[in-house]
């Protein structure tokens, strides 16, 4: 078939690629008056996207639309099924037709491999030039949104009692719609999804690997904002702002760092209708921002140590499939660079520092990480050493990379001459300045949400919780009158603002129109971490109830209490979180010494502490074994990385014993000492 | 003569360009032995530049560079003097040379017009194409650097006394060299530049129109940042972070405000070294960014009101003379964008943020402002109207618009399907949401800086200065022995430590190596609120010396009393800027009722009431009226506009009353209100 043939020219020949994309394509037809010609909607989505009806009929503002049966792709497109129909077949269309496009499939890279219907190949650049024709008809639509619903039919109530007591049955289906559908244990990247956009988060946006960070996810940022800025301003760092442009004269100065970031580099040519005479980079991070300033400024040994943070956003445009928090085109973070005069100074920095990092994780997000030093393979390009956090998702059974602090030595201050005069004396050679840097981004949410939380939603640790406390009225029944009615609302108010008053981040919600069950399930899947019932017996009994978001185990808290029993319930729950998840940790992280145990346990969700030799050539050669499929067990299947290999995460600080004349896990050199291996984000 | 007809031709023919730089090009001899060729130095600067010998000996590493005589200019370019020197003789060198390029010049736009030598007029972007072939001598100096002095000879001091009473000359040579060398009063551009730079809140960078802001101005804007973010927190404005980049689909989907804002949207086409598929622009501004997800969010009018807030940085590519603070290509502010409703909640928000604004102003910069309405023509683009709070900069007579407030109406609403069933009824039309946004940025510093500081250096208001007090021991002189210095160092420790257990941001220089007169200057330069003196005497009577920045005026503190008294005296400081800068406002806002008064007001470096007909064909003749040069009095020196036209700043809402039958200043129509009529940033 010519048409056919046409199309496979712009496809890819030789070897399919190893990550693709696959993609479908759908035809619906809507309901039509039999008299008049049926207006097809062709649907090119991802695999992995679910593409209900009432939303395509929402956005097309066609009727009912279904499955086309073959008959249509006869007369339409010259096609002889659904089975066999791609959309090499599209020019063959006989009238008009609808053309939507998955906007997950649209925010993909031009660069990105595709697979269409299994057996063809084709770069989505190329795709996307294929379907130029088709423009006008052409519609990029986010099947994740909900389907607009007309507003509950809220009957306008004669008698208001009735109306504040019967929710109406359009907001329990709501109740139904919004919670979470995809099982955690079954679907990851699903569920991931799924959390956030319906906890209210974050949002998808059309520029692709960029997010809208929603109030309760930023709010969560401005607290660790809180918590870290008041410890480093304690140590002396200051926070400034310099510019997100970058000339390439300087980006491109320090060669070793500039190559690991060049590939992800975002230039602006343009402003206006005006070519820039030279493009000009948006930092991916600011060492070369900065330190040209840092060698104007330092004139003298008293102007060290000069310590500065900045709280920005940077841009990495990277290739691979963005996630949510986890891997991102634009990210917020801080960013802290300092000098010293010596290296004692900065070294001691660089453990201060990670030690606040773990503490963002564990104080705060209720998140265990080990500490340790990067591998020479992985460290910092163009430092001396990288000290990290590493963090584990159980789910996966991938370690992930918490936070960086790196001891930059004297590479830079040598590069950029940060140099001081020797306080021994003029004729002692200039002293090069110690430098660190060090940052945490907003990938910190990332992880807390998918170490907590659950089927139901969203569950925030208290102590970062844009609120911690919602106060629900309950017990209120056709039964109850007026004042009643009135009267618990008071007391819950009270309740209310006598939490406010103590510090405690709570609103109550004293809605008539949803039932407290509608209400638990809507927090629930927002993860604030207490909700406090408060009903008429309890206000008889003279105490609330209190569920806390985890477990739903309950308080009862005798109202007098209040104000010392609920900061305490919230670090009690704190500290429930940290003590599951450490647990979870702590019992997959095995200890393997010989080879063969290596790759099963990293199949059972393990990262594994093994004996190593500290080689570069060995350390890659552990990453190509664990991830070929040749042992017998069966390998997780991880969307992404189906048979990822194991990379190194940390040699930590607390170290297993080692052995005298302990080999390496791999070859059989002696090992040096113990490094934290997995498969990882 | 050829070379000089060649580069006439890179030259711009017809008129010469209305707002051109001058440029000079001087030639430097360094000193050189007899039998060597020298390396003649060619700097190319801004006429307003200072190129410093000291500093081209410095970056050049040559000796001693003088003035070049003609005789150079002979041997050396075959040019007969200095005087007929331009750059078009470059090509004639006869050996190696360098070329200083300054970077106030480098920093310009490609498409500024230049004029060099006063006759010829060149685009600087041919300019830097001529100039190519001499690239690998080529060098881009910053002339406004401190030239790196050798560290103070510090001889090694066997007397530890002795150093510690007789500070170095050196320093105090330092103390003048660092000092303010421009007066306010006579180059205020100048003066605003030094006050910035040798303060250190501010750095030049070198993409043209971004400025580093350095811990002094960041803590400035955190203060505020504090002060404005807990009161919107309060009218339940949640922040958020939505990302800097938006598509051009979406950025042009409001043709009306897109056009205010396209010709300086800077536009990324490229990442690592791939072509993105399509341009993606960098936001200079929200409204689209956000609005198509508050369409997506509000589904009901449960939904509203919506109130979000970002703190986040802008990008607006402005080809007009950037100024630090003032007028620059990136920027950090805070957008709220808010949607209710109903209109009236929307107007009520509207005028709470304005007071908010004056508030960051009066109650925290000591910056006194007029709140009122923008004219149709100076409104946003897009919205209803707009709310502002003016300023005024007393040294160069200009009004300055402080932060605006937009109630932007149904526009954005209608463009952005910002809709909801009607709360009355499903029969009833739908409601489009009654939209603001508001914003104010680091602009605020800027106008800080101008209205305060001195020739002495910075003057920042106690409210948002990063330190509000420094501590000095003083009275230590040779005569002092060991314990009585001690004891006058724990005293003065001691009153740090009590003040910053107060609250009170305070500091101690207990450096012995400068004299108590260096750190005065030195404080003074970087406009720290109020100094506290500590000496022997102090001590033995059982007080400290307060001298406040702005006046020099002296209190005397009783020891026991530092706790009430230090606050009660920083806020006497901010009420003295405060009235001071009120009075002169007050003074300089005049009533004009008749148009013969209207220039000659302006002209004293007034802004002007002015009854007006409310016509904006009125407002431009006004405009151009004003900027003639055609009345007897001599004209007001500014800089960039010595003969810049009255803009409408706003129409106060604090009204002069109006007689009945009152005639507009301008035009023989009815006035309809009084508007503030000024020159302005």
């Amino acid at each position: 078939m010519p048409v056919e043939e046409t199309f496979a020219k712009l496809c890819l020949s030789g070897a399919p690629p190893s990550d693709s994309h696959a993609v479908k394509s759908l035809v619906f037809k809507p309901k039509t008056a039999k008299t008049a010609t049926p207006i097809p909607i062709v649907v090119v989505a991802l695999q992995s996207t679910t593409t209900p009806s009432p939303l395509i009929a929402q956005v097309t503002s066609l009727k009912d639309p279904r499955l086309a049966r073959d008959e249509l792709f006869k007369t339409f497109f010259n096609c002889n099924s659904a089975k066999e129909f791609t959309l090499a077949y599209l020019p063959n269309a006989t009238s008009e037709f609808k053309l939507l496009m998955d906007s997950n499939l649209a925010q993909l890279d031009g660069s990105s491999d595709l697979q269409l219907n299994d057996t063809l190949f084709i770069k989505k650049s190329e795709l996307c030039k294929y379907l130029t024709p088709f423009e006008s008809s052409r519609q990029v639509v986010d099947f994740s949104q909900e389907v607009k619903k007309e507003e509950p039919k809220k009957k306008a109530p004669k008698d208001k009692k009735s109306a504040t007591t019967t929710p109406s049955q359009s907001a329990l289906d709501d109740a139904k719609l919004i919670g979470i559908t995809v099982d955690k244990s079954k679907d990851f990247p699903g569920w991931y999804s799924q959390v956030l956009t319906k906890g209210e988060m974050m949002d998808y946006y059309d520029v692709s690997g960029c997010y809208i960070l929603r109030p309760p996810s930023y709010a969560i940022w401005e607290n660790i904002q809180r918590w870290f800025d008041e410890r480093i301003k304690g140590l002396g760092v200051q926070n400034a702002y310099f510019p997100m442009f970058v000339s390439s004269r300087v980006l491109e100065k320090e060669k070793d760092h500039v190559e690991g970031f060049a590939p992800e580099v975002a230039w602006v040519t343009k402003a206006g209708s005006s070519d820039l005479e030279e493009p000009i980079a948006i930092r991916p991070t600011s060492e070369t921002v900065m330190y040209p300033y840092y060698s104007k400024w330092i004139q003298s040994h008293r102007d060290l140590p000069l310590k500065l943070n900045q709280w920005n956003s940077v841009v990495r445009w990277e290739f691979k499939h963005p996630q949510p928090f986890l891997r991102t085109r634009e990210f917020l973070w801080q960013e802290g660079h300092t000098a010293f005069l010596t290296s004692e100074e900065a070294q001691e920095e660089v453990l201060q520092i990670l030690d606040y990092y773990a503490g963002v994780y564990e104080e705060l997000l209720a998140v265990p990480v080990i500490k340790g030093k990067k591998t020479e393979k992985e460290k910092f390009a163009g430092g001396d050493f990288t000290t990290t956090v590493e963090g584990y998702i159980p789910q996966t059974g991938r370690g992930i990379q918490g936070a960086t602090s790196h001891h930059l030595g004297q590479n830079f201050s040598k590069m950029f001459n940060l140099s001081v005069e020797n306080p021994k004396g003029k004729d002692e050679p200039r002293v090069f300045a110690y430098q660190n840097s060090w940052g945490l981004s907003t990938r910190v949410i990332g992880v807390m949400v998918m170490v907590h939380s659950d089927n139901k939603g969203l569950v925030i640790p208290p102590r970062v919780s844009q609120f911690q406390a919602v106060v629900i009225p309950v017990g209120i029944t056709k039964k109850t009158n007026d004042e009643q009615r009135q009267h618990i609302h008071d007391s819950a108010k009270d309740v209310e603002s006598r939490l406010k008053k103590a510090g405690i981040r709570a609103f109550g919600d004293y809605n008539d129109n949803y039932t407290p069950g509608w209400k638990f399930s809507q927090y629930e899947l927002k993860g604030i971490p207490i909700r406090i019932e408060l009903g008429p017996k309890d206000i008889e009994q003279g105490h609330v109830t209190v569920v806390r978001r985890n477990d739903s185990r309950k308080y009862t808290v005798k109202l007098e209490e209040l104000e010392d029993r609920i900061p305490e319930i919230l670090d009690e729950f704190h500290d429930a979180l940290f003590n599951k998840a450490k647990e979870l940790f702590d019992t997959h992280r095995v200890i393997v010494n010989e080879w063969e145990g290596f790759v099963p346990a990293l199949n059972k969700k393990n990262v594994i502490l093994a004996p190593w030799c500290g080689v570069m050539e060995c350390e890659e050669d552990i990453k190509d074994s664990s991830a070929k499929k040749d042992d017998g067990e069966e390998l997780e299947q991880d969307d992404k990385s189906p048979s990822m290999g194991a990379k190194s995460l940390c040699i930590p600080f607390d170290q297993p014993d080692l052995k005298t004349g302990q080999k390496c896990v791999k070859c059989d050199r002696d090992a040096i000492n113990y490094c934290m291996f997995g498969r990882s984000y």
